[in-house]
């Protein structure tokens, strides 16, 4: 099959076999892929990966279960062992033998296909169309700081980066009652949050506003001072980035104001599915290119360059 | 009167003015107090603080409110200034004008008399001797991780360090229902929690520990990195060491583990009061040495030496 291959570079090759599809898994025909910060970490050598990267698709089921084939469907990207107490609670994304769709042990989605638990498969109502869909893991990954969200923290937040993470967080948090001002350098990405609600803000002099909940969404080192300098005694701070490596931070603030810092990765779907088929999150304005899988490679250079939010990977219709 | 003072240097005094004793504060003759970590800092320069020092103590209130007149009392130590929504709450820990006894803008307890809001002083059961009251402030810091604790935290607890903090920690876990494991370098410090039910490990390889809660109490930049290690997904780590200035951290593991970490500093008195009326929290095993005030350089030195607990001033009888 057609795949973007990544092992010593990126490639595009036509020759790719595709993944053996074991009991429980399902075979899903790729129809729409979006190349996310950490695809682009990937290719630089983050965690190690080597194979078929992409985690961020809509589908449509053409091996598994009789009730999914032929539906079209997104996936959560996380597959645990199935037997470890995390996946018995119906949660497989913290399990410690799991693999992770295009990141960890496991193909992705820049290919004609990719394998998955069935149970991992969520239907895609019909009005939402694929390029909608294929934003609902990183919109997921957006609602979990609802999710965990203290019951009592106050209303007002703050999102730190106007990058694609951030331009979602800030819409999720919108949507969700929170009063929000987006900081970011780029004023045409920010554009993005128009009619959302949010106000935005140019980066600079950001360390005089105050908040309850911060987002840190900038996946740069100086992002959690930035965010500690602003939050509320007692208030929250939530980590998004994954890449952000050692940093000299000075944590005595956080101890000083007893700040929550909470790690924040993936999501569960449904929330997020249910917000893009009642276009409570606009994420058509955040499209920059579409492109063919054949020019995955020239698809990874355009979602690096400056001023780019999310290029996308047309695989079938 | 005497008093500790604390300007270029630390020096005992014996003509240091009393503070004066705004409306709404009671002042306290001061009976004992206890040299904590943050004095030493500050003696070093930390904070910047000017003055007399000192913020865990016992006393017995010679002016004020005629009920609290007479009484034996240890205090709160953050003053607030009475009029934001913080100290509305009840709350002054994190009023932004606050003073704090002996850190911030306030003169502390290594001295004849104190004086602080008498909203802060809470009467000490006659069965509690001074030596045991004195750690109600130290005591309460530690029962803050159990304010802050996550209704869903797993049982297991791992505490890093064995200093006073951390062997106070350890105990004040265990005595709210954790299985505690307490992890240090010093094997005559780790002593103090014999039949605390706190099981004991000297410092090497804990990473292969896994536990729900990690308590970071070593006072060192490389605890963070420790307790990430240990930290179960979706775990907290509480942040006990206020001092730890800039460090080079990599978070990338709270992030992918979705782990909370918790800046956690002091507490409520009542919970401590009570645990120390009944015997649930063993201090007297921590205390190395009782000096009269006017050794109080001394006491400053004797704290700072290795393998010491805590260091207790008498003040008065």
């Amino acid at each position: 099959m057609r795949a973007l291959v990544l092992d010593d570079g990126l490639r595009f090759r036509d020759d790719r076999e595709e993944a053996t599809r074991h009991r429980h898994e399902a075979r899903v025909q790729v129809l729409m892929a979006g190349v996310c910060n950490t695809d682009l970490e990937l290719a630089r050598g983050y965690m190690g990966f080597r194979g078929v990267p992409g985690h961020e698709f809509v589908g449509r089921v053409v091996e598994g279960p009789s009730k999914l084939v032929g539906k079209r469907v997104v996936g959560e990207i996380n597959a645990g062992c199935g037997r470890c107490a995390d996946c018995h609670s119906g949660d497989p994304r913290h399990c410690a033998k799991r693999t992770v769709l295009g990141i960890l042990g496991r193909d992705g989605a820049f290919a004609d296909t990719l394998t998955l638990p069935a149970v991992n498969l969520k239907p895609v109502p019909d009005e939402v169309p694929d390029e909608v869909a294929v934003f609902t893991e990183p919109v997921a990954a957006a609602f979990e700081i609802l999710a965990q969200m203290p019951e009592d923290a106050g209303r007002e937040a703050v999102v730190l980066g106007d990058g694609k993470l951030g331009l979602l967080v800030a819409q999720v948090l919108a949507q969700g009652g929170f009063s929000v001002t987006a900081v970011g350098k780029h004023r045409d990405k920010l554009r993005v949050l128009r009619r959302s609600g949010v106000r935005v803000r140019i980066a600079g002099e950001e360390e005089r506003l105050k908040a309850d909940v911060v987002a840190e969404c900038t996946g740069t080192a100086s992002g959690l001072a930035t965010a500690l300098a602003i939050v509320r005694p007692r208030g929250t701070v939530f980590l998004k980035s994954t890449v952000a490596g050692k940093a000299e931070i000075d944590l005595a603030p956080a101890v000083i104001n007893e700040v929550r810092i909470q790690g924040s990765r993936c999501g569960r779907f449904e929330p997020a599915l249910a917000a893009l088929a009642e276009d409570r999150v606009d994420v058509t304005r955040m499209v920059s290119a579409v492109l063919p899988l054949e020019k995955g490679v020239e698809a990874f250079e355009r979602a690096a360059a400056p001023g780019v939010l999310k290029v996308l990977l047309r695989v079938a219709h």
